[in-house]
Protein backbone atom coordinates (compact mmCIF):
# COMPACT_ATOMS: atom_id res chain seq x y z
CA UNK A 1 0.00 0.00 0.00
CA UNK A 2 1.56 3.52 -0.85
CA UNK A 3 0.50 5.99 1.94
CA UNK A 4 0.94 9.18 1.39
CA UNK A 5 0.80 11.34 4.64
CA UNK A 6 -1.47 13.74 5.00
CA UNK A 7 -0.11 16.00 7.99
CA UNK A 8 2.55 18.47 6.08
CA UNK A 9 -0.83 20.99 5.18
CA UNK A 10 -1.35 24.26 5.69
CA UNK A 11 -4.60 23.94 6.61
CA UNK A 12 -3.19 22.62 10.24
CA UNK A 13 -2.73 25.91 12.27
CA UNK A 14 0.85 24.90 13.55
CA UNK A 15 1.99 24.00 9.67
CA UNK A 16 0.45 27.34 8.92
CA UNK A 17 2.31 28.88 11.53
CA UNK A 18 5.90 27.13 10.70
CA UNK A 19 4.56 28.79 7.16
CA UNK A 20 4.67 32.37 8.15
CA UNK A 21 7.45 32.03 10.44
CA UNK A 22 9.50 30.06 8.90
CA UNK A 23 9.63 27.16 11.78
CA UNK A 24 11.60 24.71 10.00
CA UNK A 25 11.28 22.36 13.40
CA UNK A 26 7.81 22.10 13.45
CA UNK A 27 7.75 20.80 9.43
CA UNK A 28 11.29 18.47 9.93
CA UNK A 29 9.75 17.14 13.25
CA UNK A 30 6.42 16.03 11.40
CA UNK A 31 8.56 14.37 7.90
CA UNK A 32 10.46 12.23 10.36
CA UNK A 33 7.53 10.82 12.49
CA UNK A 34 5.09 10.72 9.55
CA UNK A 35 8.43 8.63 8.02
CA UNK A 36 9.11 6.24 10.87
CA UNK A 37 5.44 5.75 10.75
CA UNK A 38 5.15 4.01 7.33
CA UNK A 39 4.77 6.87 4.51
CA UNK A 40 5.60 5.72 1.49
CA UNK A 41 5.43 9.92 0.04
CA UNK A 42 4.88 12.93 2.29
CA UNK A 43 2.35 14.89 1.36
CA UNK A 44 3.26 18.61 1.20
CA UNK A 45 0.47 21.35 0.51
CA UNK A 46 0.70 25.18 1.77
CA UNK A 47 -2.73 25.67 2.21
CA UNK A 48 -4.73 28.72 0.94
CA UNK A 49 -2.89 31.46 3.74
CA UNK A 50 0.55 31.55 2.31
CA UNK A 51 1.18 35.00 0.80
CA UNK A 52 3.29 33.53 -1.81
CA UNK A 53 2.37 29.98 -2.42
CA UNK A 54 5.23 28.83 -4.88
CA UNK A 55 7.85 30.18 -2.00
CA UNK A 56 5.76 28.43 0.81
CA UNK A 57 5.86 25.32 -1.28
CA UNK A 58 9.69 25.90 -1.86
CA UNK A 59 10.73 26.16 1.07
CA UNK A 60 8.40 23.29 2.82
CA UNK A 61 9.97 21.03 0.13
CA UNK A 62 13.71 21.92 1.07
CA UNK A 63 12.99 22.28 4.72
CA UNK A 64 11.65 18.68 4.58
CA UNK A 65 14.72 17.47 2.31
CA UNK A 66 17.19 18.70 4.96
CA UNK A 67 15.88 15.80 7.29
CA UNK A 68 14.90 12.63 4.96
CA UNK A 69 14.88 11.32 1.64
CA UNK A 70 11.11 10.26 1.86
CA UNK A 71 9.80 10.69 -1.52
CA UNK A 72 6.99 13.92 -1.64
CA UNK A 73 3.75 14.58 -3.08
CA UNK A 74 3.31 18.09 -4.08
CA UNK A 75 -0.59 18.71 -3.27
CA UNK A 76 -2.11 22.19 -5.10
CA UNK A 77 -4.73 22.88 -6.94
CA UNK A 78 -2.63 25.37 -9.14
CA UNK A 79 -0.11 23.91 -11.25
CA UNK A 80 2.39 26.81 -10.86
CA UNK A 81 2.37 26.12 -6.66
CA UNK A 82 3.63 22.09 -8.06
CA UNK A 83 5.75 23.52 -10.92
CA UNK A 84 7.58 25.59 -7.94
CA UNK A 85 8.11 22.63 -6.13
CA UNK A 86 9.40 20.39 -8.77
CA UNK A 87 12.50 22.89 -9.61
CA UNK A 88 13.73 22.17 -5.97
CA UNK A 89 12.36 18.42 -5.68
CA UNK A 90 14.77 15.25 -5.38
CA UNK A 91 12.60 13.43 -8.12
CA UNK A 92 15.06 10.39 -7.69
CA UNK A 93 12.86 8.17 -5.79
CA UNK A 94 9.58 9.70 -7.34
CA UNK A 95 7.00 12.43 -6.63
CA UNK A 96 3.85 12.79 -6.99
CA UNK A 97 1.68 15.58 -8.60
CA UNK A 98 -1.18 15.82 -6.92
CA UNK A 99 -3.97 16.55 -7.95
CA UNK A 100 -5.56 17.78 -11.75
CA UNK A 101 -8.88 17.15 -12.94
CA UNK A 102 -9.59 15.64 -16.54
CA UNK A 103 -9.99 19.41 -17.55
CA UNK A 104 -11.46 22.88 -16.75
CA UNK A 105 -14.22 25.33 -16.83
CA UNK A 106 -12.44 27.42 -19.55
CA UNK A 107 -11.36 23.87 -21.44
CA UNK A 108 -8.18 24.31 -20.45
CA UNK A 109 -6.09 20.64 -21.11
CA UNK A 110 -4.94 21.02 -17.40
CA UNK A 111 -4.34 16.76 -17.22
CA UNK A 112 -1.91 17.06 -20.15
CA UNK A 113 -0.23 19.96 -18.59
CA UNK A 114 0.27 17.53 -15.24
CA UNK A 115 1.99 14.59 -17.54
CA UNK A 116 3.82 16.80 -19.38
CA UNK A 117 5.32 18.47 -15.65
CA UNK A 118 5.86 14.56 -14.73
CA UNK A 119 7.72 13.50 -17.57
CA UNK A 120 9.76 16.18 -17.24
CA UNK A 121 10.65 15.91 -13.68
CA UNK A 122 11.89 11.95 -14.56
CA UNK A 123 10.82 8.35 -15.00
CA UNK A 124 9.58 7.89 -11.26
CA UNK A 125 7.23 10.88 -10.93
CA UNK A 126 3.64 10.38 -11.14
CA UNK A 127 0.21 11.98 -10.76
CA UNK A 128 -2.57 12.10 -8.87
CA UNK A 129 -5.74 12.89 -11.55
CA UNK A 130 -9.41 13.49 -9.83
CA UNK A 131 -12.57 11.80 -11.51
CA UNK A 132 -13.96 15.49 -11.94
CA UNK A 133 -14.15 17.84 -14.87
CA UNK A 134 -14.92 21.02 -16.18
CA UNK A 135 -18.80 20.43 -14.54
CA UNK A 136 -17.26 19.77 -11.03
CA UNK A 137 -17.35 16.85 -9.17
CA UNK A 138 -20.01 14.39 -10.66
CA UNK A 139 -22.60 14.01 -8.91
CA UNK A 140 -23.23 10.15 -10.29
CA UNK A 141 -21.09 6.86 -9.80
CA UNK A 142 -21.15 6.52 -13.98
CA UNK A 143 -19.89 10.05 -15.04
CA UNK A 144 -17.08 9.30 -12.25
CA UNK A 145 -16.15 6.32 -14.43
CA UNK A 146 -16.50 7.71 -17.61
CA UNK A 147 -13.77 10.36 -16.75
CA UNK A 148 -11.33 8.14 -15.27
CA UNK A 149 -11.71 6.43 -18.35
CA UNK A 150 -10.96 9.82 -20.04
CA UNK A 151 -7.91 10.12 -17.70
CA UNK A 152 -6.95 6.74 -18.40
CA UNK A 153 -7.07 7.31 -22.52
CA UNK A 154 -5.24 9.95 -22.27
CA UNK A 155 -2.75 8.98 -20.48
CA UNK A 156 -2.25 6.09 -22.77
CA UNK A 157 -2.59 8.76 -25.76
CA UNK A 158 1.13 10.25 -24.67
CA UNK A 159 2.34 7.33 -23.62
CA UNK A 160 2.41 7.87 -19.97
CA UNK A 161 2.77 4.69 -17.72
CA UNK A 162 -0.37 3.69 -16.25
CA UNK A 163 1.55 2.71 -12.94
CA UNK A 164 2.34 6.83 -12.82
CA UNK A 165 -1.29 7.59 -12.57
CA UNK A 166 -3.03 7.51 -9.56
CA UNK A 167 -7.22 8.27 -10.06
CA UNK A 168 -8.82 9.78 -7.14
CA UNK A 169 -12.58 8.50 -6.86
CA UNK A 170 -13.05 11.87 -4.61
CA UNK A 171 -14.51 11.16 -1.21
CA UNK A 172 -17.08 13.18 0.00
CA UNK A 173 -17.85 13.85 3.95
CA UNK A 174 -20.71 11.17 5.10
CA UNK A 175 -21.31 14.57 7.10
CA UNK A 176 -22.99 16.20 3.82
CA UNK A 177 -25.47 13.49 2.89
CA UNK A 178 -25.58 13.15 -0.72
CA UNK A 179 -28.13 10.48 -1.99
CA UNK A 180 -26.08 9.88 -5.32
CA UNK A 181 -22.48 10.02 -4.52
CA UNK A 182 -22.37 7.01 -0.89
CA UNK A 183 -19.32 5.73 -0.13
CA UNK A 184 -20.82 2.69 -1.00
CA UNK A 185 -20.92 3.57 -5.03
CA UNK A 186 -17.35 5.09 -4.15
CA UNK A 187 -16.25 1.37 -3.91
CA UNK A 188 -18.49 0.09 -7.02
CA UNK A 189 -16.43 3.04 -9.28
CA UNK A 190 -13.46 1.42 -7.77
CA UNK A 191 -15.17 -2.06 -8.84
CA UNK A 192 -14.66 -0.25 -12.71
CA UNK A 193 -11.38 1.50 -12.51
CA UNK A 194 -9.23 -0.69 -11.85
CA UNK A 195 -10.00 -2.66 -14.94
CA UNK A 196 -9.93 0.37 -17.13
CA UNK A 197 -5.74 -0.26 -17.83
CA UNK A 198 -3.48 -3.00 -17.79
CA UNK A 199 -1.11 -2.80 -15.76
CA UNK A 200 -4.12 -1.10 -13.94
CA UNK A 201 -3.43 2.57 -12.68
CA UNK A 202 -3.37 3.13 -9.00
CA UNK A 203 -6.83 3.87 -6.70
CA UNK A 204 -6.18 6.58 -3.98
CA UNK A 205 -8.59 8.39 -2.08
CA UNK A 206 -8.33 11.34 0.54
CA UNK A 207 -9.41 9.04 3.57
CA UNK A 208 -9.89 11.94 5.99
CA UNK A 209 -11.92 14.46 3.48
CA UNK A 210 -15.16 11.11 4.26
CA UNK A 211 -15.30 11.87 7.65
CA UNK A 212 -14.57 15.78 8.18
CA UNK A 213 -16.57 17.15 10.51
CA UNK A 214 -17.82 13.57 11.93
CA UNK A 215 -17.78 12.05 15.13
CA UNK A 216 -15.68 8.70 15.99
CA UNK A 217 -13.62 10.07 12.49
CA UNK A 218 -10.79 7.44 13.16
CA UNK A 219 -13.02 4.83 13.25
CA UNK A 220 -15.01 5.90 10.09
CA UNK A 221 -12.02 6.20 8.59
CA UNK A 222 -10.55 2.47 9.18
CA UNK A 223 -13.69 1.02 8.27
CA UNK A 224 -13.87 2.51 5.18
CA UNK A 225 -9.97 2.04 4.03
CA UNK A 226 -10.76 -2.04 4.77
CA UNK A 227 -13.91 -2.04 2.57
CA UNK A 228 -11.85 0.20 -0.64
CA UNK A 229 -8.71 -2.54 -0.01
CA UNK A 230 -10.81 -5.29 -0.64
CA UNK A 231 -11.87 -3.56 -3.88
CA UNK A 232 -8.41 -2.91 -5.04
CA UNK A 233 -7.48 0.48 -3.34
CA UNK A 234 -3.70 0.69 -3.39
CA UNK A 235 -3.02 4.26 -2.23
CA UNK A 236 -4.50 6.39 0.10
CA UNK A 237 -3.57 10.09 1.92
CA UNK A 238 -3.80 9.67 5.33
CA UNK A 239 -3.52 9.96 9.03
CA UNK A 240 -0.40 7.41 9.05
CA UNK A 241 0.05 8.70 12.68
CA UNK A 242 -3.00 7.12 13.45
CA UNK A 243 -2.08 3.74 14.75
CA UNK A 244 -5.23 2.50 14.50
CA UNK A 245 -5.14 2.92 10.97
CA UNK A 246 -1.88 1.70 10.24
CA UNK A 247 -3.17 -1.91 12.02
CA UNK A 248 -6.00 -2.05 9.72
CA UNK A 249 -4.33 -1.51 7.12
CA UNK A 250 -1.66 -4.29 7.98
CA UNK A 251 -4.94 -6.52 8.70
CA UNK A 252 -6.45 -5.87 5.15
CA UNK A 253 -3.21 -6.41 3.18
CA UNK A 254 -3.10 -10.02 5.29
CA UNK A 255 -7.15 -10.48 4.67
CA UNK A 256 -6.52 -9.39 0.94
CA UNK A 257 -3.68 -12.29 1.15
CA UNK A 258 -0.99 -9.28 0.08
CA UNK A 259 1.17 -10.62 3.37
CA UNK A 260 0.91 -14.03 5.25
CA UNK A 261 -0.48 -14.23 8.23
CA UNK A 262 2.04 -14.29 11.27
CA UNK A 263 1.39 -14.00 15.12
CA UNK A 264 3.55 -10.88 14.92
CA UNK A 265 1.86 -9.56 11.09
CA UNK A 266 1.57 -6.22 12.67
CA UNK A 267 4.96 -5.76 13.78
CA UNK A 268 6.25 -7.63 10.66
CA UNK A 269 4.11 -5.05 8.12
CA UNK A 270 5.89 -1.75 9.79
CA UNK A 271 9.07 -3.13 10.11
CA UNK A 272 8.46 -3.68 5.96
CA UNK A 273 7.32 -0.24 5.78
CA UNK A 274 9.80 1.48 8.17
CA UNK A 275 12.43 -0.77 5.91
CA UNK B 1 -27.81 -6.87 9.92
CA UNK B 2 -28.75 -10.43 11.43
CA UNK B 3 -26.46 -10.75 14.31
CA UNK B 4 -26.24 -14.60 15.41
CA UNK B 5 -24.60 -14.17 18.93
CA UNK B 6 -22.48 -17.18 19.13
CA UNK B 7 -21.35 -17.59 22.92
CA UNK B 8 -23.94 -19.91 24.52
CA UNK B 9 -22.00 -22.68 22.43
CA UNK B 10 -20.59 -25.61 24.94
CA UNK B 11 -17.27 -25.22 23.16
CA UNK B 12 -17.12 -22.24 26.08
CA UNK B 13 -15.81 -24.29 28.68
CA UNK B 14 -18.27 -22.21 31.64
CA UNK B 15 -21.35 -23.24 28.83
CA UNK B 16 -19.76 -26.69 28.68
CA UNK B 17 -20.00 -26.83 32.52
CA UNK B 18 -23.20 -25.45 33.09
CA UNK B 19 -24.94 -27.71 30.48
CA UNK B 20 -23.25 -30.58 32.82
CA UNK B 21 -24.32 -28.91 36.21
CA UNK B 22 -27.99 -28.31 34.76
CA UNK B 23 -26.77 -24.47 35.83
CA UNK B 24 -29.19 -22.10 34.68
CA UNK B 25 -27.81 -18.98 35.89
CA UNK B 26 -24.58 -19.17 33.76
CA UNK B 27 -27.19 -19.45 30.47
CA UNK B 28 -29.80 -17.36 31.33
CA UNK B 29 -26.77 -14.61 32.26
CA UNK B 30 -25.41 -15.22 28.62
CA UNK B 31 -29.13 -14.89 26.86
CA UNK B 32 -29.45 -11.80 28.85
CA UNK B 33 -26.27 -9.91 28.25
CA UNK B 34 -25.78 -11.07 24.54
CA UNK B 35 -29.50 -9.67 23.77
CA UNK B 36 -29.15 -6.55 25.22
CA UNK B 37 -26.13 -5.93 23.54
CA UNK B 38 -27.42 -6.55 19.99
CA UNK B 39 -28.56 -9.73 19.11
CA UNK B 40 -31.02 -10.73 16.66
CA UNK B 41 -30.65 -14.28 17.55
CA UNK B 42 -29.30 -16.53 19.85
CA UNK B 43 -27.13 -19.47 18.63
CA UNK B 44 -27.12 -22.75 20.66
CA UNK B 45 -24.73 -25.25 19.89
CA UNK B 46 -24.15 -28.06 23.13
CA UNK B 47 -20.89 -28.42 22.06
CA UNK B 48 -18.98 -32.34 22.15
CA UNK B 49 -18.88 -32.93 25.51
CA UNK B 50 -22.68 -33.52 26.38
CA UNK B 51 -23.56 -37.33 26.91
CA UNK B 52 -27.02 -36.48 25.62
CA UNK B 53 -26.74 -33.89 22.79
CA UNK B 54 -30.52 -33.89 22.50
CA UNK B 55 -31.65 -33.76 25.94
CA UNK B 56 -28.74 -31.13 26.40
CA UNK B 57 -30.24 -28.60 23.59
CA UNK B 58 -34.23 -28.89 24.71
CA UNK B 59 -32.54 -28.13 27.88
CA UNK B 60 -30.75 -25.14 26.85
CA UNK B 61 -33.78 -23.60 24.56
CA UNK B 62 -36.35 -24.64 27.35
CA UNK B 63 -33.45 -22.74 29.71
CA UNK B 64 -32.83 -19.50 27.29
CA UNK B 65 -36.68 -19.19 27.19
CA UNK B 66 -37.63 -18.92 30.71
CA UNK B 67 -35.68 -15.78 30.70
CA UNK B 68 -36.05 -13.46 26.98
CA UNK B 69 -37.96 -14.10 23.79
CA UNK B 70 -34.55 -13.19 21.59
CA UNK B 71 -35.14 -15.75 18.69
CA UNK B 72 -32.98 -18.54 18.59
CA UNK B 73 -30.53 -20.52 16.55
CA UNK B 74 -30.31 -23.90 17.22
CA UNK B 75 -26.70 -25.26 16.19
CA UNK B 76 -25.61 -28.45 14.95
CA UNK B 77 -24.11 -30.47 12.70
CA UNK B 78 -26.61 -33.51 13.70
CA UNK B 79 -29.95 -33.14 12.56
CA UNK B 80 -31.73 -34.55 15.47
CA UNK B 81 -29.99 -32.36 18.26
CA UNK B 82 -31.84 -29.95 15.78
CA UNK B 83 -35.29 -31.89 15.71
CA UNK B 84 -35.16 -32.09 19.59
CA UNK B 85 -34.49 -28.74 19.98
CA UNK B 86 -37.54 -27.90 17.46
CA UNK B 87 -39.59 -29.93 19.37
CA UNK B 88 -39.37 -27.39 22.33
CA UNK B 89 -38.40 -24.15 20.47
CA UNK B 90 -40.95 -21.10 20.37
CA UNK B 91 -40.58 -20.50 16.39
CA UNK B 92 -43.54 -17.84 16.81
CA UNK B 93 -40.28 -14.66 16.38
CA UNK B 94 -38.35 -16.96 14.27
CA UNK B 95 -35.80 -19.87 14.58
CA UNK B 96 -32.69 -20.88 12.37
CA UNK B 97 -31.31 -24.49 11.89
CA UNK B 98 -28.07 -24.09 11.62
CA UNK B 99 -26.47 -25.84 9.46
CA UNK B 100 -26.64 -28.16 6.63
CA UNK B 101 -24.21 -29.11 3.63
CA UNK B 102 -25.86 -30.10 0.72
CA UNK B 103 -25.71 -33.24 0.67
CA UNK B 104 -23.52 -35.92 2.67
CA UNK B 105 -20.48 -38.49 1.79
CA UNK B 106 -23.27 -41.30 1.61
CA UNK B 107 -25.55 -39.02 -0.89
CA UNK B 108 -28.06 -38.28 2.00
CA UNK B 109 -30.19 -35.51 0.99
CA UNK B 110 -29.70 -33.52 4.27
CA UNK B 111 -30.58 -30.03 3.12
CA UNK B 112 -33.93 -31.36 1.97
CA UNK B 113 -34.47 -33.02 5.27
CA UNK B 114 -33.45 -29.18 6.70
CA UNK B 115 -35.73 -27.37 4.81
CA UNK B 116 -38.47 -30.03 5.65
CA UNK B 117 -37.96 -29.65 9.39
CA UNK B 118 -37.55 -25.91 8.77
CA UNK B 119 -41.17 -26.18 7.17
CA UNK B 120 -43.01 -27.50 9.60
CA UNK B 121 -41.06 -25.10 12.40
CA UNK B 122 -43.11 -22.81 10.73
CA UNK B 123 -43.38 -20.03 8.78
CA UNK B 124 -40.21 -17.59 10.20
CA UNK B 125 -38.43 -20.84 10.60
CA UNK B 126 -34.64 -20.14 8.24
CA UNK B 127 -31.97 -22.95 7.55
CA UNK B 128 -28.13 -21.83 7.21
CA UNK B 129 -26.88 -24.17 4.48
CA UNK B 130 -23.22 -24.47 3.57
CA UNK B 131 -21.13 -23.89 0.38
CA UNK B 132 -19.76 -28.08 0.68
CA UNK B 133 -21.16 -31.39 -0.43
CA UNK B 134 -20.25 -34.62 -0.01
CA UNK B 135 -16.64 -33.91 -0.81
CA UNK B 136 -16.49 -31.70 2.34
CA UNK B 137 -15.12 -27.79 1.88
CA UNK B 138 -14.25 -27.38 -1.36
CA UNK B 139 -11.01 -25.62 -1.79
CA UNK B 140 -11.94 -23.32 -4.45
CA UNK B 141 -14.09 -20.52 -4.70
CA UNK B 142 -16.11 -21.67 -7.91
CA UNK B 143 -17.05 -25.02 -6.48
CA UNK B 144 -18.42 -23.03 -3.37
CA UNK B 145 -20.28 -20.53 -5.80
CA UNK B 146 -21.78 -23.67 -7.75
CA UNK B 147 -22.90 -25.55 -4.89
CA UNK B 148 -24.44 -22.24 -3.86
CA UNK B 149 -26.18 -22.12 -6.92
CA UNK B 150 -27.32 -26.02 -6.43
CA UNK B 151 -28.57 -24.86 -2.64
CA UNK B 152 -30.58 -21.79 -3.86
CA UNK B 153 -32.10 -24.43 -6.19
CA UNK B 154 -33.16 -26.82 -4.26
CA UNK B 155 -34.38 -23.97 -2.35
CA UNK B 156 -36.92 -23.13 -5.56
CA UNK B 157 -37.73 -26.55 -6.07
CA UNK B 158 -39.20 -27.09 -2.95
CA UNK B 159 -40.96 -23.99 -2.98
CA UNK B 160 -38.81 -22.53 0.15
CA UNK B 161 -38.72 -18.75 0.59
CA UNK B 162 -35.02 -17.36 -0.42
CA UNK B 163 -35.32 -15.26 2.09
CA UNK B 164 -35.58 -18.35 4.97
CA UNK B 165 -32.24 -19.16 3.19
CA UNK B 166 -28.70 -18.19 4.73
CA UNK B 167 -25.74 -19.35 2.75
CA UNK B 168 -22.38 -19.79 4.74
CA UNK B 169 -19.44 -19.45 2.49
CA UNK B 170 -16.95 -21.11 5.26
CA UNK B 171 -14.79 -19.06 6.48
CA UNK B 172 -11.50 -20.28 7.32
CA UNK B 173 -8.84 -19.19 10.09
CA UNK B 174 -6.13 -17.35 8.55
CA UNK B 175 -3.91 -19.42 10.61
CA UNK B 176 -4.46 -22.04 8.52
CA UNK B 177 -3.19 -20.89 5.52
CA UNK B 178 -4.71 -22.29 2.15
CA UNK B 179 -3.54 -20.65 -1.18
CA UNK B 180 -7.25 -21.63 -3.04
CA UNK B 181 -9.33 -20.11 -0.49
CA UNK B 182 -8.37 -16.91 1.27
CA UNK B 183 -10.35 -14.91 2.49
CA UNK B 184 -10.09 -12.27 -0.12
CA UNK B 185 -12.03 -14.97 -2.53
CA UNK B 186 -14.71 -15.67 0.14
CA UNK B 187 -15.98 -11.92 -0.88
CA UNK B 188 -15.38 -12.48 -4.29
CA UNK B 189 -17.62 -15.67 -3.83
CA UNK B 190 -20.50 -13.16 -1.96
CA UNK B 191 -20.14 -10.88 -5.16
CA UNK B 192 -21.30 -13.49 -6.89
CA UNK B 193 -23.75 -15.56 -4.53
CA UNK B 194 -26.04 -12.26 -3.58
CA UNK B 195 -27.09 -12.19 -7.10
CA UNK B 196 -28.36 -15.88 -7.22
CA UNK B 197 -31.74 -15.08 -6.54
CA UNK B 198 -34.43 -12.64 -6.33
CA UNK B 199 -35.06 -11.84 -3.46
CA UNK B 200 -31.28 -12.56 -2.82
CA UNK B 201 -30.61 -15.23 -0.65
CA UNK B 202 -29.01 -14.05 3.28
CA UNK B 203 -25.73 -14.39 2.86
CA UNK B 204 -23.96 -15.53 6.60
CA UNK B 205 -20.33 -16.32 8.08
CA UNK B 206 -19.44 -17.65 11.09
CA UNK B 207 -16.89 -14.61 11.82
CA UNK B 208 -14.78 -15.95 14.94
CA UNK B 209 -13.50 -18.79 12.88
CA UNK B 210 -11.50 -16.56 10.56
CA UNK B 211 -9.25 -15.70 13.65
CA UNK B 212 -9.34 -19.05 15.63
CA UNK B 213 -5.83 -19.64 17.15
CA UNK B 214 -4.84 -16.27 15.97
CA UNK B 215 -3.28 -13.24 17.58
CA UNK B 216 -5.59 -9.66 17.06
CA UNK B 217 -8.77 -11.94 16.71
CA UNK B 218 -11.06 -9.04 17.17
CA UNK B 219 -9.44 -6.61 14.99
CA UNK B 220 -9.00 -9.54 12.54
CA UNK B 221 -12.71 -10.24 12.32
CA UNK B 222 -13.33 -6.08 12.40
CA UNK B 223 -11.74 -5.48 9.34
CA UNK B 224 -13.19 -8.82 7.73
CA UNK B 225 -16.58 -7.68 8.55
CA UNK B 226 -16.57 -4.17 7.32
CA UNK B 227 -15.20 -5.76 3.69
CA UNK B 228 -17.70 -8.45 3.59
CA UNK B 229 -20.56 -5.95 4.74
CA UNK B 230 -19.38 -3.95 1.62
CA UNK B 231 -20.00 -7.08 -0.82
CA UNK B 232 -23.66 -7.31 0.71
CA UNK B 233 -23.01 -9.73 4.11
CA UNK B 234 -25.85 -8.92 5.73
CA UNK B 235 -25.48 -11.59 8.83
CA UNK B 236 -22.99 -13.36 10.65
CA UNK B 237 -22.68 -15.50 13.51
CA UNK B 238 -20.18 -13.36 15.84
CA UNK B 239 -19.55 -12.16 19.28
CA UNK B 240 -22.09 -9.45 19.76
CA UNK B 241 -20.37 -8.93 23.22
CA UNK B 242 -16.96 -7.21 21.17
CA UNK B 243 -18.14 -3.51 21.65
CA UNK B 244 -15.32 -2.32 18.87
CA UNK B 245 -17.41 -5.27 16.69
CA UNK B 246 -20.07 -3.54 17.09
CA UNK B 247 -19.38 -0.27 16.79
CA UNK B 248 -17.50 -1.50 12.95
CA UNK B 249 -20.42 -3.05 12.19
CA UNK B 250 -23.03 0.07 12.78
CA UNK B 251 -20.33 2.40 10.59
CA UNK B 252 -20.39 -0.43 7.81
CA UNK B 253 -23.80 -0.11 7.64
CA UNK B 254 -23.48 3.52 7.82
CA UNK B 255 -21.35 3.79 5.11
CA UNK B 256 -22.98 1.52 2.94
CA UNK B 257 -26.11 3.86 2.96
CA UNK B 258 -27.75 1.70 5.62
CA UNK B 259 -27.82 3.84 8.27
CA UNK B 260 -28.02 7.92 7.41
CA UNK B 261 -24.85 9.42 9.43
CA UNK B 262 -25.76 11.77 12.53
CA UNK B 263 -23.28 12.68 15.05
CA UNK B 264 -24.39 9.83 17.37
CA UNK B 265 -24.73 6.78 14.71
CA UNK B 266 -23.54 4.29 17.07
CA UNK B 267 -25.87 4.92 19.62
CA UNK B 268 -28.90 5.01 17.23
CA UNK B 269 -28.23 1.56 15.55
CA UNK B 270 -27.43 0.19 19.12
CA UNK B 271 -30.60 1.60 20.51
CA UNK B 272 -32.19 0.26 17.34
CA UNK B 273 -30.88 -2.94 18.06
CA UNK B 274 -32.15 -3.37 21.09
CA UNK B 275 -35.78 -2.62 20.34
Amino acid sequence: MIIIAERINGMFTNVKEAIAEKNKQVIQELAKKQTEAGATYLDVNVGTAAADQEAAMQWLVETIQETCSTPLCLDSQKPGVIAAGLKVVNADNGVILNSTPLNKKNDEEILDKHIEMAEQAGPKASIIALTMDKNGVPQDIDTRVAIAAEIVSKTMEKGFDSRRLFIDTILLPVKVPNAQVQSGNILTAMDQIKYLADPAPHMTVGLSNLSQGATERSLINRVFLAMAISRGLDSAIADVLDQDLMNVLATAEMLMNKQIYSDSFLKVYSSANKA
